[in-house]
């Protein structure tokens, strides 16, 4: 066996079998299999797709190149939540602590923020003194005791996908469905939940830009799913415009914290009850009817708000000093109207220079800057009324073209519909 | 601009522009762009294929990354030859003093072998003492001296398919038409002939495996040509077996020998008396009647000999002491009948493992080993009469299965065409 008769092979659209994926994978690991190869070997993929045995195998490789979390000691069913990721996505950090509060263990490991997205644990290290590095002991011991943890994913889970998704970043081979499969679902079965719920953000802001692709993404990790005996449950979401009002990590957590409280955006709401209620239906074996009433309740009650500060504090952070730029600048309107469009992957771009984000893996994150809309699509607005706030850290940020972020029609917009579809 | 929306770009099936591949070359060359980048553009160009234009953009960077030779100090208008590359492909060795002697000078750049096609550098260096080296004054000097020399090419001369080919080579992106137009025509335009004649191999033991996509390649090179104002004549050859009796270095410069002095393998005269008739027919501006008689005329005197007699010893070659190994392995027929195929490539890549050729670069060539074939395509065959001698100089090679490479049936065999089109 040798990668360039492998390489070329699925360049001439053949299937691959599992030995030569597993040759590719392993040895690209090992150093034998030069970046270069890979990266020939995954543009290939990309452009000619695999099957579904092919997926199916690579994702098995992926999870057989590290550990394997044993959750076992928790109580219950454990349903896992993963998101496709876009732009003012806190969902995380309301969901779960919403769902342990219904009476469902969650074990919960995040990502970082990579190009235009946030990360989860980006925003949870806005809050001082947060630990999201647990030994697997903690992490175990902390869900038995208050039913959920957020940590950072391990280095040693699906060991292999940490290097593709690398290698995946700087050369073009990101919009790969089969290989955006295989790289969440082997992070999800190797992290060792029974079932998981996956949030398939759909449109500019996101990875799938239209429907047909988001779809062709949930069939595939539903039969990922199924090949590991593990439920698994698409709910495609619209990321036309980002996601509540908050974009950037101390601001979305301040909006998490008003979400819990039952007083946050409605469209966030909505969301974390859809999600929320399948993971309890799930999680409790009970109907969805009944799990949506646990959900509301919970949420209105307080409750979902008193589970996350128990996380909070039991992971180390404060939750009372959380820090916001003094510096802002007003963006208001040039036109009375209705918006139209929100360029979610605009205002992205714009946190992430403004140090929200990262332009390289070294960089590293200023909490206190972000962007809050005071419009959403649809929404009418009037002349010189402010559509959005950009909180800021240094005067000489560039951001002239932000106004553009914005479309304004003259006539009625008409909302679009949050959740789009649902797969199981 | 930025190298991945480049390659994202032509994954998704768009012409790339002159400064994005210019970018993408450059940046290559600087190192700012990494191997692991370009392979997966190159996979992308492979897969997707380039447009004419996107072709002719590429070969223009290439010839712009380097030197680029000035011929016009000789006399006349100079043709150079060019080949796609075969197995016992000697064709340059015999030619170039050919056409030489019949009034046409020729400054001729050649390369190494690589995979299991041999290089007329390679083959020369056999000749003991024979310089492979000239600086350009010496080359141009020999030239207008006795007419012709023959060169192993520069690494000066459209420096940027140097790093390209290396890197194809590795990652499974050999096969791709664009890019081997392009490799091609760069290296020649750069060279400063006025004409170039290509043959165009195709058949088991080519680059080129079917003639449809010879046709393709040769088309696309003409319009490079064209671009430049360099007339471009491509001959398709057959390459199912391999070309006259000789495989290997030494054996292969005693078959040029005795070609040039008109006792050689008929197919290899018939090729070189299509090739040198085309080329005096250029270089002389003749008609192709006239050139042919020439070019017989000076075959059939000597002439060519001696024009080889003298570029060899300008060159301080001493032709009188090409050394052979002493042990065969004779390779005699278990059946009676008619050859029907002999696999080229299988026997190029015995030649390889003999010591003819090189595995890596950095390997070192044994000048003594190779194969002499006693029996070509039609040619009957008696039980246990000599199919071919494998000159080795070490007996513990394994080639046990090299009576395969010859396909022998009870029937006639119709003898294949050599000269399958012409295309100018």
């Amino acid at each position: 066996m040798n990668i360039i008769d492998i390489i070329v092979k699925k360049k001439n659209k053949q299937e691959l079998t599992y030995e030569e994926m597993k040759y590719a994978i392993d040895g690209y690991i090992k150093g034998n299999i030069k970046d270069y190869q890979m990266s020939a070997l995954l543009m290939a993929i990309t452009i000619n797709d695999m099957t579904k045995e092919e997926t199916i195998n690579l994702t098995k490789i992926m999870i057989e190149s590290g550990d394997i979390i044993d959750l076992s000691s928790i109580s219950g069913i454990k349903v896992d939540k993963h998101s496709t990721g876009g732009v003012g996505d806190k969902t995380t950090i309301v969901l779960i602590p919403l769902v342990a509060s219904c009476g469902v263990n969650v074990a919960k490991m995040s990502g970082r923020g990579l190009g235009h997205t946030g990360g989860t644990i980006d925003k949870l290290e806005s809050i001082e003194g947060y630990q999201v590095n647990l030994s697997k002991e903690e992490f175990i011991s902390q869900i038995s005791n208050i039913g959920c943890a957020v940590i950072s994913q391990t280095n040693d889970v699906a060991k292999a996908d940490k290097y593709l998704y690398a290698l995946r970043d700087v050369t073009g081979t990101t919009e790969s469905i089969p290989l955006i499969a295989s790289s969440i679902m082997s992070k999800k079965i190797a992290s060792g939940n029974d079932a998981i719920v996956i949030d398939v953000k759909v449109g500019n802001g996101a990875l799938m830009k239209n429907i047909k692709e988001a779809q062709k993404l949930s069939k595939l990790m539903i039969e990922i799913g199924k090949a590991y005996n593990k439920k698994v449950v698409c709910v495609l979401t619209n990321m036309e415009q980002p996601l509540g009002q908050a974009i950037g990590n101390g601001l979305e957590i301040i909006e998490s914290i008003n979400t819990l409280k039952n007083i946050g955006p409605s469209d966030l709401k909505e969301l974390i009850i859809v999600l929320g209620t399948i993971m309890v239906s799930i999680g409790k074996n009970i109907d969805e009817e009944e799990a949506r009433k646990l959900v509301l309740y919970n949420l209105e009650n307080n409750n979902a708000y008193s589970k996350f500060e128990q996380m909070i504090e039991a992971q180390h952070g404060n939750i009372n000093n959380i820090k916001i730029s003094d510096k802002y600048i007003s963006i208001k309107s040039n036109k009375e109207g209705y918006i139209n469009k929100i360029d979610a992957y605009k205002l992205g771009e714009i946190a992430k220079i403004l140090g929200a984000g990262r332009f390289n893996k070294e960089d590293s994150i200023n909490y206190k800057v972000g962007i809050v809309l005071n419009k959403k699509v649809g929404d009418k607005v009037l002349l010189n009324e402010e559509l959005m706030k950009i909180y800021v850290d240094s005067t000489d940020i560039n951001i002239s073209d932000v106004i553009n972020a914005f479309d304004i029609k003259d006539n009625v917009v008409i909302k679009q519909e949050l959740i789009i579809d649902i797969i199981k």
